[in-house]
């Protein structure tokens, strides 16, 4: 491993707070629905089916198999957030679905190790026949995933064994030697989680396993070519050729973020995975072009990657069109997966200011506040008769809905916020560095001083975070985070303002023999401020974005009318924020803000007029109202933006 | 008929200018340029195969038929150009030509009359089997319409012959009688040929053929939907339902543009047609409601229809994206067509303003200057490289093509050019209209006292007209169309200005007993105006497009460089204008504006910079260049943009 640690899920605590509350909507409502879903026992919504192939595969049921071929992913992912929340406290219910899917998987495993609830052939002889889209590796991937959370947070090894035996199982199918196939996934994952189980187990053979995957994808003559010459397949099409599984070449060669944006953050995790351990240079030097590409050219303000529906995927540089955004909320999970492993390789804030803006935006926008709708699609902008009408926005909706066939987003972010405690902090033998600011407790290792840190803070509503040091220290850096948003910020260690605070990398860094009792306080500035694109963005040209501390806010029809196209703001005027319940169309309220932005709106063209004609739109003056991005469509139907026009 | 009536090919002669240049430009380059790209004769063009399906039918050839079912459309159409030319000044070799595919016709049709050189099964006993998708009646009407046109300028009866025999194989197929097939075509055009053919034969048999045809389409049963059933064919697919081929409702119940534009266009130009001959009021009711809604809610500033490619369609009101247009030149050529129609039922000038605009924009950007390069596609903005990125501007060109593999447009726009001097007059036993200022002579019948009118004039580049009685007259009305561009007017008769001249339904009138050698002049306002779009038109909020006569103006990169979104104009200040000439990449110089507007552009953001960041972009100050829309394209590749930011 590289030199800067992170922490475990049983070494932070989440407290009460943003972070702590929807922890608890986790364990609550999310993970209780999910379970349903995935047993397709929510009336109205899309079957899942996943449950039910296991059932058939073991025997259980004697139904028919359909669905996608990754159904298995969503148990993963399920069952790696429910673990995540035993962690957290006990609750016997979950512990039972959690066992008996873990029971189902076991039972529906072959053998030999193999595990595949469903494949598009069903028949066993097509094992591993189709790569490039079949992801058994994938879903194996998640399971893997799911099996080491499931151990790190119970200690159980019940899923961890089923699943090295399914390692052991691909191992002997896949590598360089003779008799094995040289072949790699369409969708990148499992090896991020070959890296994952390395770290566990700490078995050579799971990390040339994973360094295999990554090494092998790219490489000329591509397997997917002669895979599909043996299989018959056509030519591919459009915005699915090999960019699209990020196999255009070798991963140290890849300069920029290309083709489906979910499968290239997985990718770019487990090589940033490999250059930790390896320290590999020319890996390293492949992640930082294409984190360049990603984060500078390819990322929408709310840390969503992914401009077309078609393809899920990057286009070029700079487009970025609000409307047909796809913006998929795995995308930006996967993107804090990614900027994490980057953030341990580099400890510079620029990877943490991105975790933040994913996070607190394109990740929290794919649920609803109840936890119980959700968005796989998270445009910028939305007028839902046009989204309804156009083909181009035929993936994008207005409403949160209760499942989709393919639900890989709800569980994903179900797993991100129930280990979000492991994505605060890191450390090393000199340093601690706070990243994001949860409050909680987190217990760092002797090679940190055994330190025990406090946080109290109402972040992300208020900027004021109190750290105490609650146990063990001695001399090290601790290393705050200031946020790229917060214009200025003041600080005070046991009650003395810290005159001219020292800044590296984004760090304030505060170095000294700590004791039991120190307390540091952090004010950043949450003004509302305004964002800008560079001048190649064509979409926000003339526009800005207001955020306020890591919020990215956007105009609701439900607070400001119709035809959002005619808003405008005045960034020059401070917008005014407060703290308020949004009363959601679910009945129920929840904590947010409500900023009112100086501005002004056009006044409806009145009947009759032309379509075109020569008078100039005419405006009402007056406040242009502002609530989180992540919040939207929480309402009644209607139109949202980010970006706004800029007047004055 | 109804009683206003349109001149006729021989009635009208184009002189020097605008249009007599691209009607000589028509029969020196384009027609000759399209018959071997018909012939497949244009190294590096996609082969049509037109002909040469033609010949493999007459058994002229022995190759294989291919390419689309639609290709004798094309023919059709070319015919149809090159009668047009042939009236206006004799060709040997093109007329060569004509007889040469007029007997390819005849050799190729069968002995009941039936012609179609290539229809998807290739079989005859799937005859009229496909109506939905086969375009064998919408072909067949194309080839109806050249028949038309052949005769008429020619006074040849060799093609309209032919196609008398395939009408007679028409009729005995469809209808309402036992034995008949109740269907209609899925792209409507056979019915607006059926009322052509009836306004040069006369015979009932040909206007209860056209007037079953529009009577029929959208009845329930839908025979679409018998015919799929029969056919076994799926589901329809998304944006391809029954109102993609205006077949949700019968003619009269329709009351809005819908589905594919260019068979929008196409039936309701046929309904005005039927309404014209039998004062059908149900008709005129339904044609009144989707004229509303194409003209005033759907249509581009540029004249343009269809803001989707897929379906090639209608979307819903006021969703009108600029870089998504479809906006096919065959739709601002039918929407011409119509528009004349509406144009002979009621003299309004809102007609007439339409076909104005579709025909300087949307329909002459269809073509190169040298007449060798066309767009099927019409942006209204584009970046050259996210238009080739993006799927959802798969279909959108940023440098015309040589020919497309369904090339409707092309010879669409040679046989419009062709005839264009039949859409500057009409007339009736009390008034004669000039609704276009094309310069050049017009003969008007005996009951328009059979005056001969002469115009004089360099519009559209100048706003003078001189309209001079070359001979007969008598008391009538002359109505000279005001365009509604057109700030402020002033006319003359025989050099004495006209104090408050009167006007009616957007026609200034001069109503007296006219005589040989009477002059009136009239200037119109060529002041370079800024439009806006009503505030429902999401596109185009807070922007502005600029406007000189009836040339709807863009800003191209090779004037303003790149990253046109950052440009702003001051629609307060005045703009210059400057006739010159255009240097096109194909080496020709053609006539053009060079028009400045006062503005500014943003500065490129600084390398560096990040890609959202506090600072407000910066401006530099100078004018922007504008140059009248259809000309766009011709010089080096880059972005291009009609509607612009305000400033000021």
């Amino acid at each position: 491993m590289g030199s800067v640690k992170a922490l475990g899920i049983g070494d932070v605590r989440v407290g009460k707070g943003f972070w702590g509350d929807r922890q608890r909507l986790v364990a609550e409502s999310v993970l209780p629905y999910q379970w349903k879903a995935l047993n397709d026992e929510i009336p109205g919504a899309e079957p899942s089916h996943a449950f039910e192939n296991l059932r058939i595969v073991a025997g259980l049921s004697s139904g028919e198999l359909y669905s996608f071929q990754f159904q298995n992913s969503e148990i993963g992912k399920w069952i790696e957030a429910a673990s995540y929340s035993l962690a957290r406290e006990p609750d016997p219910e979950l512990e039972g679905r959690v066992d008996e899917a873990i029971e189902l998987l076991g039972a529906a495993q072959e053998s030999d190790g193999y595990i595949q609830s469903y494949y598009k052939a069903t028949t066993p002889d097509k094992r591993w026949g189709d790569l490039e889209w079949g992801h058994e590796l994938y879903s194996g991937g998640h399971l893997l995933e799911a099996a080491v959370a499931h151990y790190s947070s119970t200690g159980s090894r019940k899923l961890l064994d089923i699943m090295l035996r399914y390692v052991d199982c691909v191992d002997k199918a896949f590598g360089r030697e003779d008799g094995k196939r040289r072949g790699y996934d369409g969708h990148p994952e499992i090896e991020l989680a070959l890296f994952r189980l390395y770290g566990v187990t700490g078995d050579e053979k799971h990390l040339k396993l994973a360094e295999y995957f990554v090494d092998e994808r790219g490489q000329k003559p591509c397997y997917f070519d002669a895979e599909r010459a043996t299989n018959g397949a056509g030519k591919r099409e459009r915005d699915f050729d090999l960019d699209y599984f990020q196999a255009q070449a070798p991963a140290r060669e890849q300069r920029s973020a290309e083709g489906h944006a979910v499968r290239g953050v997985y990718l770019y995790s487990a090589m940033a995975d490999y250059a930790a351990i390896t320290g590999d240079a020319r890996l390293r030097e492949a992640l930082s072009a294409i984190w360049e590409s990603a984060a500078e050219r390819r990322m929408y303000v709310t840390g969503a990657i992914g401009s077309q529906h078609r393809g899920e995927r990057h286009t070029i540089d700079y487009d970025l069109p609000s409307d047909r955004a796809y913006a998929e909320t795995c995308a930006s999970i996967g993107l804090v997966f990614w900027a994490w492993r980057m953030l341990l390789l580099d400890p510079d804030s620029r990877y943490a200011d991105v975790i933040e803006r994913a996070l607190y935006n394109g990740v929290l926008s794919g649920m609803s506040a109840d936890g119980t709708r959700f968005f796989y699609v998270n445009p910028l902008a939305a007028i839902p008769a046009v989204a309804r009408a156009r083909f181009d926005q035929d993936a994008t909706k207005t409403r949160r809905v209760q499942w989709f066939g393919c639900s890989c987003c709800p569980p994903n972010v179900a797993r991100l916020v129930g280990s979000i405690g492991t994505y605060a902090y890191t450390y090393d033998s000199a340093s601690v560095w706070v990243h994001n600011y949860i409050s909680g407790e987190a217990v760092f290792p002797a090679e940190a001083g055994g330190m025990r840190v406090a946080v109290e803070t109402e972040y992300p509503w208020e900027g004021r975070i109190a750290l105490r040091i609650a146990a063990g220290g001695g001399r090290r850096a601790l290393r705050l985070r200031i946020p790229s948003w917060s214009a200025s910020f003041s600080a005070a260690l046991n009650g003395r303002r810290i005159e001219s605070p020292s800044v590296e990398k984004g760090y304030m860094v505060v170095d000294r023999a700590w004791e039991a009792g120190d307390e540091l306080i952090l004010d950043l500035d949450m003004t509302v401020h305004f964002l800008f694109a560079r001048s190649e963005v064509a979409e926000a040209a003339g526009m800005a974005a207001a955020q306020r501390g890591p919020f990215v806010l956007c105009a609701e029809e439900a607070d400001n009318g119709p035809e959002l196209q005619g808003v405008e703001v005045y960034p020059s005027v401070p917008a005014k924020a407060r703290r308020g319940l949004l009363a959601c169309e679910s009945g129920i309220e929840v904590e947010s803000l409500r900023v009112e932005a100086a501005g002004r709106k056009a006044l409806p063209t009145p009947p009759g007029a032309p379509l075109y004609g020569p008078s100039a739109p005419r405006y009402g003056e007056g406040p242009v109202v502002l609530i989180p991005y992540f919040q939207w469509a929480n309402r009644a139907e209607g139109e949202m933006r980010v970006w706004l026009r800029c007047g004055m």
